[in-house]
């Protein structure tokens, strides 16, 4: 079938095979340890490690709630809406394994598309070593992808539990760090938002934040060498630092002070957007970075050890407190220690 | 908040709080052999049990496709969306453990309409001693329903891998049988289809088929059975017999001879629809029994087991036989063994 072709010319069951056919990267179950049926029977089968743990976490995204077509290459959207998931497991400390993915599209969309939003997953999933073992395909009135992953954690030390990054593992006295660079993603959502183009100056600078919104990097590996150097806290910064502070303030029954002079902003969201880049950064979701929580000694080795590695840097930004009598749990302040008011993170339905 | 008040209003985390609390049947990660981790974190966590291996798979339901507001009770959506789930794990052969859910929804629903969609699906995880470990609330223009369930299958015995029951493992020569009655869910959507009210002699049988059509039981403890007495091929029936039945030939390399006067037609629809019962039992899909095939003493077998239970009756209605050179792979012939034209089970965007 020629790619112009629409998914209503395709059929459900060709669409089915067409999907099944490129997501199915690695495409025999032979060749994923653990994998004892892949696509194709009512469900996918798989041998856990023993020793380890399983996570299961699922994400969903929504045409003109989470992305628009307009905007929104489909290759793009096939790897943003997996990385979203393996963020989540990657906050949990645990190494993506397994994907199905539910894929709700009008019958107008052209076949093509649906070729690069399976390349773009397809790709991202093979470099994660994830295999997409099942899914399903329905007609809907907008694009709607659902996708769930399972990981295992790493494996236990004799006598112990397997190690797990938790929301709820932070303890007064800790200090609070995020990997990498905010802001990025929420400053390329405002480019597309916009109407016009950037200024040519400013073309590579739109384009590191135009590809932060739109591809996400899972800090997987970062995850795993937060755990190593005994870091147990952390969540990833989905709906931005300020909401996702409040998380980890309510889970750990702590307050959050953060240092607005410490937060690392984005280069390239400063260079375009210089008067809001803190404000983006604190309150701009879609980051993909970690927040954790830790003793001084334990971020001192995890910020050597990912320094060490030469991917995104860990840097402090604040501490755990007792938690406040009134008021929200976090508090941000400037570098005399004065409270700077801010608004908070993304929530759907105006909550 | 009042439940009279609509999801935009409770904004959401006010959504989550209140569809976590609602969901999480057993409460308590404790209470869950296995569970480590539940709602709340980047994503749940449990222990697979030793001996056995994990199957996962998923299925949307989308509103005006799947259903309709008007003619559906969100208590039965809540239900009907885990259960068409449950159905995939039990035609593995295995025992649902976990599920999560991604919600899309309108601000406008009430949140009343929310209570009603959690206590549908927490009253069928309860029943199948599953746990809702995890999802994610999202805007949507319409309602979408997304769930993944991740299962276990039975222990293995001594040097063999557990046993599964798959689509694949038809053989020349098997027999093919399905559980329960046919065809009352299709009748069960005719109804609510149709512009005004059955008659009133016929209210009783008109409420078993939309009963069918609303909370299908998922074949859970009968899959158990039937691979307790070795039968090894088997897939749920969601797309209608002439449909599942094509999926097991295609799996299988085999073809299907289906005895039209051998299907077990549901009562009531017989009832309602005497015409088409016979079209609606074979082509009608969402009746979520068991479609299997295995030799001819082995179903035997099955089939007493099932009956001493008094639960659904395993009934054969056709063959398989090598696969055609040409034309379908799925035939249905009379009593006297000559074929009958008929069309086939559901598929999206027409194909």
């Amino acid at each position: 079938m020629r790619s112009q072709a629409s998914v209503a010319e395709l059929g459900e069951f060709g669409l089915i095979g067409r999907v099944a056919s490129m997501l199915a990267t690695p495409p025999s179950p032979g060749l994923v340890p653990g994998l004892k049926v892949g696509i194709g029977d009512d469900a996918a089968v798989w041998a856990p490690t023993p020793g380890t743990w399983s996570v299961i976490t699922t994400d969903a995204l929504i045409e003109d709630v989470h992305f628009r077509l307009r905007t929104t290459s489909w290759y793009d959207l096939g790897w943003k809406s997996l990385a979203v998931n393996l963020s989540d497991v990657a906050a949990m400390g645990a190494t993506p394994r397994y994907a199905v993915v539910s894929l709700g599209l009008s019958g107008r969309v052209p076949v093509a598309a649906i070729d690069e939003f399976c390349r773009g997953m397809a790709d991202l999933a093979a470099q994660y070593d994830t295999a997409i073992v099942g899914g399903d395909t329905v007609e809907a009135p907008c694009t709607v992808i659902s996708v769930a992953v399972v990981g295992e954690t790493l494996p236990a030390s004799p006598g112990e539990p397997p190690p797990l990054l938790r929301r709820s593992a932070g303890r007064v006295g800790d200090l609070v760090a995020v990997t990498g660079e905010l802001g990025a993603s929420a400053g390329g959502l405002r480019l597309l938002e916009a109407a016009g183009a950037p200024p040519a100056a400013a073309a590579a600078a739109a384009d590191v934040l135009l590809a932060a919104h739109r591809r996400p990097i899972p800090r997987v590996a970062e995850a795993a060498v937060l755990l190593a150097h005994g870091v147990r806290c952390a969540l990833d910064l989905s709906d931005g630092l300020l909401g996702d502070a409040q998380r980890l303030a309510e889970a750990s029954g702590v307050g959050v002070v953060l240092e607005a002079a410490r937060v690392p902003i984005a280069p390239a969201l400063q260079a375009l957007f210089p008067a809001e880049a803190l404000e983006l950064a604190l309150g701009g979701g879609e980051d993909y970075e970690l927040l954790c929580a830790g003793p001084p000694a334990v971020l001192d080795a995890a910020a050597a050890a990912l320094a060490a590695r030469g991917g995104p840097a860990l840097t402090v930004v604040g501490r755990l407190v007792p938690p406040p009598a009134t008021g929200p749990g976090v508090q941000v302040v400037d570098a005399q220690g004065a409270p700077l008011p801010l608004r908070g993170g993304y929530a759907h339905f105006g909550g």
